[in-house]
């Protein structure tokens, strides 16, 4: 079929006006539904493996694939039964519809506050095929029907996956069309997509921040951004010395790819002579380009000078930038232009301090004496993650089902009038 | 001064940059500052009253000011008492800022979620000068810096409005640019304001569906969309005859202006003969004008033809369209087509009927033998109300003061890392 973009546009308004269709059935499944459904996800993955894989293989062998993709591409044995495992948890947890508050008004109006499926949710990501269905088991375990936009480089594992989901639905009584793959990886039909006004009651981008500016930029239906990450440590005067380095160490290099990861160290100047090199000793083993403001180079003469750009940058590997501030509100103030509102920590023992920092930080997460590395859905308790939100409205930070739903007043009366 | 569109946007960008500034500093304010801010803007209000009202003059005397706009423009001694009334009743609502849940891990992190200000607000709104000190009010409540984009028509009275309330933020010793009122009523200038990606946190428009378009697609900021309100009364055929007619009545004509009032009724075949006439005649009083379906019509010959126009139609006026229908099923899809997922009310004796009803609209508000006219803060017991949201992200239905706040996770350790 040759795809002209035409094409594109009827391919893309015809899925959506399915999963608009799907999404009352879907709403409308019990619990007990929607909980078969995710368990005969789990069964049907373990028990197609091998197609599974070899659909996988087939991506995995494109010329296409750059080199550093393939291991996120990649799916294993242990990752098969990982995904698996994580749909049998979800289907353990409470479920999130039907929750919420009643009063009585004194007309005798009941009312209740519940919580109901947002309707149809739209994912975008890349590579990772294990997202297919991680984010479909959200979306079926909150009620919601799901488009799946993943990458052209997993499309082959994506079809199998998506196939497994919908039978999963369909021997649950539920609608196949409650996941539907889009099966167009096109430009066009990604900014087609964020523009279905009216069809897609959420739009969720999960991936780098290219993805997140271009959905930012282009979309036309409700989103939840998430993701960038350029997170702060600010080591203060009355910082415990061995906490400090210990958690300015882990932020940066326990895995410095994800977006909780530190991007920068702020560092109080009464304490900056003594923590710098010790910091600096520490993090040596593990590589890490430091890069640093005039007077850090003081301190630290052989690394580089930061720029005000580094500042900014979400690095998302081995580099940190670090920078002399003269007292807490200026770190503050630091720490507030140039975050991107995700995560930041202060180590100190001075209790004041503390509680300024987490008044005055504008960040989904303060964390006094911890690691940024922290925020997390399944760290925070919360057993299933959708991603982080760095908005906002609706959900901030770790978005655990809540951010899936939406709200409904429900209102008993008798005959009363206004 | 000439007025360019390089002075509009500099203008525009000035005061979102002031807005921003002061955001902080209102988040930092002590619930007895804001309570006190609200306080000394009440008392203001009665001691400047005389000059309120000279300005009010002004704006009522100019020609460009259309004779139907002139009720909802006119500030009278009780309205001005009203306003000064419903900011001493904001004081004594509970700090709707800090309130969360906090809970322990098994690695000893203290996680603590609160409420906090969203940062900077803009209220779009029309001729009503009231909603000056209202939005404001709930703003300085909620610890959010806001922006006042009124009409034009209501110009010289929101100036003198708005120095008030910056005298009453000063004066609890809170920042003046707090509140700020947009002092460009252009078109030009509105859509700049709306394009304002990253000095506004939450954009709100307040009137009607020609504003709300504009914004929807304008706005390159996060919006909750207020106040569209197609709103149906279905009379199910297990319908208690004289709740259905009260109801029915009720919804359409207690105040037809307004987004809660009904402008569609669906009625179950089954009881169309018995409840049209006695509708038709409880409702001639009020002068309604009726435009029905084909089975309609050969119950009611005399009135108007209803279009596939009038089922989409807000008629916020003594205007209903009424439809016959086969079943409850159909009745909810024609609902959840035609609405705009405001407010929808079912009469019916039959529990069964009841539910399926309130399961499956799609609404903020679905009502069982209630009028559609309760949708509202007040009525809902809020205490306060910014609006009635029509999206589903954020807000759903009668807002109070949580829809100005977000969240922040905030986490206290001892040196952990991951």
């Amino acid at each position: 079929m040759e795809t002209t973009e035409k094409n594109i546009a009827e391919y893309i308004k015809d899925i959506c006006v399915r999963a608009k269709k799907a999404a009352p059935e879907m709403a409308k499944a019990t619990a007990g539904q929607r909980n078969l459904a995710l368990e005969n996800a789990a069964k049907l993955l373990r028990l197609e493996r091998e197609a599974v894989k070899a659909a996988n293989d087939l991506d995995m062998a494109s010329p296409a694939v750059p080199a550093k993709m393939l291991d996120r591409l990649k799916l294993t044995d242990a990752r098969i039964d990982g995904i698996a495992d994580a749909l049998e948890d979800l289907c353990r947890l409470p479920d999130p519809l039907g929750r919420g508050e009643t009063w009585t008004r004194p007309n005798g109006l009941r009312i209740s506050n519940v919580s109901v499926p947002l309707g149809v949710a739209a994912i975008i990501y890349e590579a990772r095929p294990n997202v297919t269905f991680d984010a479909a088991a959200l979306c079926i375990k909150t009620g919601n029907a799901v488009l799946l936009r993943g990458g052209k480089e997993a499309i082959c594992t994506n079809r199998v996956l998506a196939e497994l989901l919908r039978r999963a639905l369909s021997e649950a009584g539920m609608p196949a069309d409650g996941v539907i793959l889009v099966d167009d990886t096109s430009r066009e039909g990604t900014q087609l997509l964020m523009g279905m006004r009216g069809y897609i009651d959420v739009l969720v981008p999960r991936g780098g921040a290219g993805l997140i500016r271009s959905v930012v930029e282009n979309a036309r239906v409700p989103v939840i951004e998430t993701g960038a990450g350029n997170c702060h440590v600010y080591i203060d005067r009355a910082a415990d010395m061995e906490k400090a380095v210990k958690i300015a160490v882990n932020a940066k290099v326990s895995r410095p790819s994800v977006c909780n990861a530190a991007e920068n160290l702020i560092v109080h100047k009464d304490i900056a002579e003594a923590f710098l090199p010790k910091f600096a000793e520490a993090v040596k083993e593990y590589g890490v380009e430091l890069r640093g403001c005039e007077r850090t180079l003081a301190i630290l003469p052989d690394i580089t000078k930061a720029t005000d750009e580094d500042f900014f940058t979400e690095y998302n590997d081995l580099i940190l930038s670090i920078k002399v501030m003269d007292t807490l509100e200026e770190a503050i103030a630091h720490i507030n232009l140039h975050s991107t509102s995700h995560s930041e920590a202060i180590v100190t023992e001075d209790r004041n301090a503390a509680d300024i920092f987490k008044r005055d930080i504008d960040s989904a997460a303060v964390y006094v004496n911890a690691s940024t590395r922290f925020t997390d859905g399944g760290e925070f308790g919360f057993g299933a993650e959708l991603g982080i939100s760095t908005q906002k409205m609706h959900a901030r930070g770790p978005m655990g089902l809540d951010a899936l739903t939406s709200r409904k007043y429900l209102i008993e009366g008798d005959g009363q009038t206004r």
